[in-house]
């Protein structure tokens, strides 16, 4: 339904991935360890791997960091973790590309700032010596811009066109112009070296939700480049989550993205797989890719009782989440499953039989009973202090017959 | 900037406040509480109001709730707190509001789901009565369809309607059908009683991201009343904060919806005023209104040494959150602020440029200082172990220069 018109780009391969083309929207992440300490850095890599991230960027910010990276390949391909590694570089990129023949191969794609390759003269030489390495080892290629390292004569160029404008447009209309020159000329720079139209990726990084809106859509209009979606500095907590859900979440709607990262600040020691995990929900609750069952919760009003339907909702989701490592493997399809947990008759029987599997709990004052529906029907009533496990074992039940092997046909 | 279009509806007043008819657009939540518990649904009203909830919905599901509410309202007068009530009626509110005109006249506005107010003759009659009560009593009226509760006889007659059609529709467009139809009929038949359209808010909430968007289009489309918002059963967590802001983004975006609400099942005890945060959040992320400073942090990565970074942008913003019950009064305009707190030298001193006040910290292997740029220039150069402090004084400076009173004129 009103599914969007995918907005056509580039197919870009990197290892066994596709990005563009109209292939699935891949999910990507980052790491924050040093690179140069191999063993955090894999670490990180298998874990970000583990929770869903298609592809990890790494930071290749100096020597150790370089030498690091084949290593770390090394030992990715002997933990049978086929993951892709992006590179991330910065000032001197082109110099620990030329000197470290083992980084070039090791890394599946380089990405590259345009504001951050060097001034004048040099600028132009750095870049062609890392699109000459990626063409050189068949690499991918992402033209990186971000609003907090914009090209500065270019910004300065526009903006002094600008002002000799009869009217001119704002600061902030001139610094979204320039974001888009800065990722599509340096694109046909990279085309003119060599570098072909399926090997580039462009993104262009703002930190306002409106404003990086209107910096794609600018993008999708004027090239057919495979996109990388990321608003920069998001921020922490649900303040984060929500503004990148926004920003992506409407380009995705309108068929602009094929791969998506969420720049999410973890609280100190948090845990870095939010990112992978905000951007799989993201995808998933536009109907765009499906990755784990969904279970559908009440957010419970003066109808229900006490904390018990909280519970239930928290240990389905829990029960499902655990679960599902094993259950991709043995139940193809499982991760399409829809699940209810709702707190009282009001809305509680129309939304599980919506569900493939639904219960509604008794809210304060209604019958201590709680019906089951299974695909639409009513099929069971439980009652009691064991609710919630034989619940979890009538969605086992309805798992295995559904999307056990061998179900399918039948 | 690509400001949308705001959708053009009535304007309904409720107690001092406007929704619709391009006012701004209202955050509200609800309680789940006990309405019978006349202290907790108190406090959790305050609570809900203290965090930003600009009206507030408790469910009156019985006699003793019926009661309790006149007694809620007097104390949240006397304790000056005049946010107004919405009661949420299902099953019974025309024998509640008939029966306790107490009632009628301390409520602000009365939630009728079209589908929960019995059947045959007795549904027209029940639904009747509620409506008059609204223009007896001046209240504003949410015709509140839900999914989960849809009018039976309506869908099944769409369903068979369908059915006789050369090509039928998908069971999912009919039902989003359905619930266009059962919103606009409803409304239709409150105008038909006597209601002003100025009394009249809509809404139609199903769980799923796409299916709300194309329901409030076609409402949008058919239809002038103020709307209401809302993705029914979000789930827990990141993944209802993620559909949550999709959902009522991408609309909001598109200037669809006059008042939201973000239907969050919390965990069990978890703080009920999330939902009221991430409302603003979404609000302010699409630059629709302004609540709090805003901080932007980058995620981090391994360019940035250790947590101190990390744990200087908690600090900074939960000194700004903190601040805020106070500095709203004391400096008008502060919730337009824009801090940022970045990790290294990449995107550091741009970003910051761009934040009202922002700082730059040293990334790993970087010279041990942090510039501090102030309105786009550096100001100041911080280091040593007192940054996070020395920062956080500098921001409550330009503070109260810039917001201080008197300073505007300044």
């Amino acid at each position: 339904m009103n599914a969007p018109q995918r907005h056509q780009t580039h197919a870009v391969k990197i290892r066994h991935l596709t990005i563009g083309g109209g292939a699935p929207i891949m999910v990507q992440s980052m790491t924050n360890t040093d690179t140069a300490d191999i063993s955090k850095t894999f670490e990180q890599i298998k874990q970000l791997y583990e929770a869903g991230s298609e592809l990890v960027r790494i930071t290749v910010n100096n020597e150790a960091a370089a030498k690091a990276v084949p290593v770390i390949r090394e030992k990715l391909d002997a933990a049978n973790i086929p993951v892709p590694l992006a590179g991330c570089f910065h000032y001197n990129g082109h110099t620990l590309l030329n000197e470290n023949l083992g980084l070039c191969e090791a890394l599946d794609k380089y990405r590259i700032n345009p504001g951050n390759v060097g001034f004048g003269a040099k600028r132009d030489r750095n870049f062609e010596i890392m699109i000459e390495k990626a063409i050189a080892y068949k690499k991918a290629v992402r033209i990186g811009v971000n609003w907090g390292s914009l090209d500065q004569d270019l910004a300065t160029r526009l903006m002094d066109e600008n002002a000799a404008l009869p009217v001119p447009k704002t600061a902030d209309e001139v610094t979204r112009e320039a974001l888009v020159q800065s990722a599509l000329i340096s694109a046909q720079k990279a085309e003119a070296i060599g570098l072909s139209p399926h090997q580039i990726i462009l993104s262009a990084k703002v930190s306002r939700v409106p404003d990086l809106i209107a910096v794609y859509r600018e993008l999708a209009k004027r090239s057919n480049y495979a996109l990388h979606l990321g608003l920069t500095e998001a921020g922490m907590g649900s303040k984060g989550i929500v503004a990148t859900a926004l920003a992506e979440g409407i380009l995705l709607f309108e068929g602009i993205g094929d791969t998506i990262r969420a720049s999410l600040t973890p609280e100190p020691n948090g845990d870095r797989t939010l990112e992978v995990k905000v951007c799989r929900e993201i995808l998933q609750a536009l109907g765009l890719r499906s990755f784990t069952p969904e279970v559908s919760a009440c957010p419970g009003c003066g109808r229900t009782t006490s904390t018990v339907f909280q519970e239930l909702a928290q240990k389905i989701q829990h029960y499902l989440d655990t679960s599902m490592p094993v259950w991709k493997e043995r139940f193809p399809g499982v991760e399409t499953l829809k699940v209810a947990v709702m707190g009282c008759i009001v809305n509680g029987p129309g939304e599980s039989k919506h569900a493939d599997i639904g219960i509604s709990l008794p809210g304060t004052g209604e019958q201590p009973v709680a019906p089951v529906f299974t695909d639409g029907v009513k099929t069971h009533t439980l009652r009691g202090p064991h609710i919630a496990e034989e619940f979890q074992e009538l969605v086992r039940t309805y798992i295995e017959k559904r999307f056990g092997v061998g179900q399918k046909a039948a």
